[in-house]
């Protein structure tokens, strides 16, 4: 299960800059850090030389995908299907932490940036999962507070509170798209039991990693 | 499992225009078609407002997403795992047949596209899994040929040969990032099992979705 922690805060509160600045902390530390976006902007736009993914959608395919060595694109019908969870799920898997930017809805817990010029109450309270809140300002708070410079506090206190104990899970699942916690023995006999069962189907020696996708049942 | 079929062909074949013309044939016939190309012209660039990914991935983050209702978009070093299966697996469940363009070397069967102008030998041979050309040349061939324009002839074929018997599949395994094939006895199994051990651990009423995701072990 890798942590995923949410950064928000109101329009041009520096959301971004905080979000480079402790990318750049933790990765120095040596953590691996992906993060997750979501794109309010209206559709993205690809440069694909020629259009073919366009031609491919425009001549009817629900969903088309383009990949290459770095990067991977997929345009069609996914909004149901495509939590913020599901693409943790899917496509970060080798991180030891998912920053996101955004995304105050949501069980995640939340680090808030409030900054004096905006002159702007807090977005979000405990309710709303609020971990701590980077700010210039002096405010009673019910979470820690650190200053808008002071990073290396903030990847201390991330660590401590999110990746101390947490190694990487042996076994990730998502049911109706939301991940559920298993812990490390729930984990233990799932993939043993499945190893075990795909390797009566096929011989497949030592141990190499499996996805599984089952797929829902009308009732 | 569903099916994967790889259009190939030489540069300028027309490639593109023939998987246009069948998707819209499919399509037409109630068909959910995905499709999934490689993309070989250097990096996918993305118009980011901002580039706050962008900017994610400069401070060094390893991986960074970015999503939208109708697109997704992943960048990061993800070479070793996206094989072609696994973005079958993971991002075109719900189709009903997957048409790639290019992939020449793989395993899946493979229709070909040649044309006299290009005045060009075939690319493919039987070892190829070539399973039928696309022409306007007279050419001895040890699989069904279709003229240029006959999309609703090549369709039939697709439907007779890859579609006929085979439904959705209820589970789908990756192992090692290879699709194998498990019989209908296979899957029930497995998603029983599974069902029952997650269930074990948290109540989830009626037939949800489930993705499992087991890393790989070391030696």
């Amino acid at each position: 299960m890798i942590p995923i922690l949410s950064i928000v805060g109101r329009s041009n509160s520096g959301k971004t800059t905080l979000l480079e600045k402790l990318i750049r902390e933790l990765t120095r530390r040596g953590r691996r850090v992906g993060t997750i976006k979501h794109h309010f902007h209206g559709p993205i736009e690809v440069d694909v030389p020629g259009k073919d993914s366009w031609r491919h959608k425009q001549a009817g395919a629900l969903t088309v995908a383009l990949f290459s060595p770095d990067a991977m694109f997929i345009l069609g019908d996914i909004a149901g299907e495509w939590t913020l969870e599901a693409i943790a799920h899917q496509a970060l898997f080798e991180v030891d932490l998912i920053l996101t930017e955004g995304f105050k809805s949501g069980p995640m817990p939340k680090i808030e940036v409030n900054r004096t010029a905006q002159e702007l109450p807090l977005l979000c309270g405990p309710a709303d999962h609020l971990v701590a809140v980077v700010t210039d300002r002096e405010l009673p708070l019910p979470v820690p507070r650190f200053d808008l410079d002071a990073v290396g506090s903030l990847a201390d206190f991330i660590e401590q509170e999110f990746l101390k104990e947490i190694g990487p899970s042996r076994v990730d699942v998502l049911v109706g798209g939301r991940r559920i916690l298993l812990d490390g023995q729930a984990q233990e006999i799932l993939a043993r039991v499945v190893r075990s069962l795909v390797g009566d189907c096929r011989d497949i020696r030592g141990g190499p990693p499996i996805e599984l996708r089952i797929r829902g049942q009308s009732p």
